[in-house]
């Protein structure tokens, strides 16, 4: 490998930051901000990373403004870290040497919707939710849903998924093509409309799930899906939690085209019902959903069912409304919440690992195990369709001894599931909380490749330093 | 960009090679060849690009052997050329600075099937049938059929697809995970046998489809399917390559879940009734094969049916059984000799774009006027759900005005591609003869960030030198 020494990490110096600050503001007027408020509203991570502000909040409107916020910033080696909505879960939004964030909240706007060709075009700052809303009359949908309402942007650079990933994929599949400004401030459109391309390495799938340290996406090019002539939702009860992954693994090696099939245990349960005022039976439970046309729907289900009551399952109870399916998934998607609720006070600590399917069962058991004789109060939720799961510790940040703790859990839950050839993070990203695993799940030769390209793309260090790669 | 010099390409002096070449017989004797017949034969390209025959051949078995190889190249700066069966088609196995070209078809081991997670790891010699001959018995197959038996280090390296992908995607979605060689001699493994991760820069996305540029691809983990419980195919003819195109851009939108839509022009059609023997209708075609349970698949057909009526179609015609369903499906893959035969002594250039699925009958019929006009024997097959189609003009490759003339066809298809917002390649890869329209396609900013790649990854520039990038 050739020398790859990125420039030490260290905040530049106020001349510098004074120099960003006064060009910004000539250019930006009242959309810069160096208000504590606003510098901590943009820190405020979602996870027990503690939060670190930068030094001024830039709030961008066009592509252009984004070139000339990272060109300013080259010249004084200033870092820039990427804001969409502020709902990843690692620490990304955190600027540990100072910098400015670029928030993106402003380029919102939907530039183009090609119905024939399944593929739209928006902005970085736009949200999920704001998308399927303008999409829905013309039958069309966004699939990819990672329970908040975050930014495209965002969950394009944390190679985001989400409980339709199992169906439609994640952001790596749905990203059809990219306008990004590169850290040396030029403006690089990757990939075309086409639906495939054998064209030069693929600088789209790079900056997916780069975590904003190659560049900054400003606009994506986004596949779509038809609205599913049917719809059908049901929740199934298993005696353990065993049972119920074994289900899982039944339904997808026979290729059953479920669209999300969601694991929640018992504790998780017990929580959605405390906090989304519902009344499940608080056993481990799964949330399925089915896509087709309708007899391909009720195919599936008695597919699905017959599985199931292998297992020992309930009968399956079915959400057939539009409004009980809708509870049913906010429910799902408020669990982050539920579970803190479990503990009013403490901070949750979401994290994930993702396992091939056949060890999922194995994982999710000993992960319980490690759980109780912890002492933590963790539920577990999972997009198990694809072997990815999510345990949530709720924390007392301020207790020295719960936080190594926990700490220590989720550094046996990480060596559990590499051990068992899978990921440290199936969704959530490296960020700041993760780097440690980073040479434990690749090797040393991987993390050096990724190392030289960091190198290759951002000479300067100066794109959200200190995240996915040690400084 | 920093400064991203490549190193003139320029072949190695013959002492760095007569030192290679005596190094590489220590160690693997016979298994080294620098035979003249040998080494025309890892150089027969099945274009017109010119045979540029390596200076030897070696015969790896292993990682290990390929490392070798790589550091012994490296240490004197002589290039290293992968090769797998030769399918490729845009001149990726030439050797036009010399080098050792790597020949890894006796890397064809299966090292591990995983049925329960539907994956398996393999060497990158093996070929896609030897691999789905072997799956059979357990009821999984590998979907992508880029026609030829091609290797799978080679469909990995050129991100091949092929008839199926319309429904199983690319070789960009069927790898989890690879063990490359890396230019200076490393053995890396990129990803795990999870279905999904967001940890780190996707090095596995890179590696695919960069042509044997940036590494040697030596293993690699493949998502795999469950043979369908049930398979039909049909044939439907239109009245127009118009009328045919139509039919395929609703049965998409309509989402209707078709494994295979390929279209056939008139000409192409004529050539296969010859080759292959058969006595299809010489009218422009759509071949169609449908996967799913029974219901489903009757349900898939009877939706088309609908669609291609309305278009204007002829009844469909069924080839339910196995048997009559093989041979159709080898007719089509025999589409390139086909071509050939009308014109004995010619060849063929096989060419490919995709535009986004909306453009694909206005380009399709502007290209077929074009090869009206420019007087060329031009067949066009089409992996068309996905908006891909090829045209193989059969050229008298010693008259220079025809070949001028083809590549003046060539340069307008692509362009007329390029302008629709597609791609000058969706599945042949660049090679030699693309490199032209690498920059047209996605502008100087992302080119130099490719070269900022190639430099970080082979500062040497010594891994196939000569394709996808200009030296």
């Amino acid at each position: 490998m050739q020398a790859t020494a990125t420039p030490p990490l260290t905040a530049p110096g106020s001349d510098a930051v004074a120099a960003v600050v006064s060009g910004l503001r000539d250019r930006f007027g009242d959309r810069l901000s160096t208000g504590q408020a606003v510098r901590e509203q943009h820190a405020s991570t979602l996870t027990w990373a503690p939060s670190q502000p930068p030094d001024a909040v830039v709030f961008a409107t066009s592509t252009a403004e984004v070139q000339a916020v990272m060109r300013l910033c080259a010249e004084h080696r200033v870092p820039v870290i990427p804001f969409g909505t502020g709902s990843s879960l690692e620490g990304h939004v955190n600027a540990p040497f100072g910098g400015v964030s670029v928030d993106l909240s402003g380029m919102n706007r939907i530039l183009a919707v090609n119905a024939e060709d399944l593929d739209c075009v928006v902005e970085a700052g736009l949200t999920r939710k704001a998308l399927n809303v303008a999409l829905r009359d013309q039958g069309l949908f966004f699939p990819i849903d990672p329970g908040a309402d975050a930014s495209f942007g965002g969950m394009a650079a944390t190679r985001a998924s989400g409980t339709n990933a199992v169906r439609y994929g994640t952001m790596r599949d749905a990203v059809l093509a990219l306008t990004a400004v590169t850290p040396n401030g030029e403006i690089v459109r990757t990939g075309s409309r086409a639906r495939k391309s054998a064209a030069g390495y693929d600088l789209t799938r790079l900056l997916v799930g780069s975590e904003g340290t190659l560049g900054l996406i400003t606009e994506l090019t986004l596949r779509l899906s038809g609205i599913p002539e049917a719809i059908s939702a049901g929740i199934c009860s298993f005696p353990s939690v065993k049972a119920a992954c074994d289900a899982v693994i039944l339904t997808i090696q026979t290729g059953i085209p479920v669209a999300r099939i969601e694991l929640l245990d018992e504790m998780q349960v017990r929580a959605c019902n405390a906090y989304s005022k519902l009344s499940l039976p608080e056993t481990p439970l799964l949330l399925l959903e089915f896509h087709g046309t309708d007899a391909s729907v009720r195919e599936q289900a008695a597919r699905f069912g017959e599985i199931a009551g292998g297992e020992g399952a309930a009968p399956f109870s079915w959400a057939r409304e539009t409004e009980a399916r809708n509870r049913l998934w906010q429910a799902r998607h408020d669990a982050y919440w539920a579970a803190l609720a479990l503990r009013p006070g403490g901070r949750a600590v979401a994290t994930d690992v993702c396992v091939p399917i056949s060890r999922l069962a194995e994982c999710v058991a000993e992960t319980k195990r490690d759980i109780l004789e912890t002492g933590l109060v963790a539920p577990i939720v999972g997009h198990v369709g694809d072997g990815n799961f999510h345990v949530q510790p709720v924390v007392d940040v301020d207790d020295p001894e719960e936080v190594a703790r926990v700490a220590g859990f989720v550094d046996r839950l990480v060596a559990r599931a590499l051990a068992m050839d899978g990921t440290c993070t199936g969704e959530h990203g490296i960020g700041q909380k993760k780097i440690r695993y980073l040479e434990a799940e690749h090797g040393p030769e991987a993390v050096a490749l990724m190392r030289s390209l960091k190198q290759a793309f951002d000479p300067l260090g100066i794109m959200n330093p200190g995240k996915v790669l040690r400084g």
